[in-house]
């Protein structure tokens, strides 16, 4: 039977690895939906990701806490209630604020491949 | 040139037709990005939408106030932080408690046609 709710808090936290004081819930799977899933990052204070691509694109929006992303070659401050896309391809990063960070990231399921930069 | 990042309130709220006191901020649309769409709804106290079907899925996060939203056959108290998933061609509404409901609603590229059934 489809669980058509998550209550805040009933899907485990999972180290990213790629990252630093980072986690991820996967909120709706891949084998949960169709045509994308739906995922909520923490980040710790000054947590984050180093730059990297995707070969699939990002669609966030930023929930609490502040940060710096990079996107390409532009840079933004993002706080809550900010909307972020990135492109597949696009080299991006995160760095957390003193508060931490937390977003949704919502990505197509389709098929992935991280390639770090740094 | 790609618009990565949307701040707050940048976009325009419309009026959603079909709801009471109920706007809709698209923050990135279909035009936008390949995939899917994501839009920000916000629901006055005690507004909401009727009884509906749409062809397509909806995965949504609320952000904010507290409402109840059946799907299908079931009935579901949700306030901040819970996650829901909406199956294409199941009925769903929603009702806004006496704080507002705020809720992101992510949707796929894909043709789509609303059915009221109340």
């Amino acid at each position: 039977m489809t669980e058509y709710v998550r209550k805040k808090g009933s899907r485990e936290s999972l180290e990213v690895k790629a990252g630093q004081g980072t986690t991820m819930q996967v909120l709706i799977s891949a084998e949960e939906a169709p045509n994308f899933a739906f995922r909520k990052f923490v980040m710790e204070p000054h947590g984050g990701m180093p730059k990297h691509t995707n070969l699939i694109e990002h669609e966030q929006y930023v929930l609490k806490g502040s940060g710096i992303i990079e996107i390409g070659d532009e840079v933004f401050e993002v706080t809550a209630g900010d909307a972020v896309y990135i492109p597949g391809n696009v080299s991006h990063s995160y760095q957390a604020g003193k508060e931490g960070l937390e977003f949704i990231c919502v990505v197509p399921n389709k098929e992935d491949k991280i390639e770090l930069l740094e």
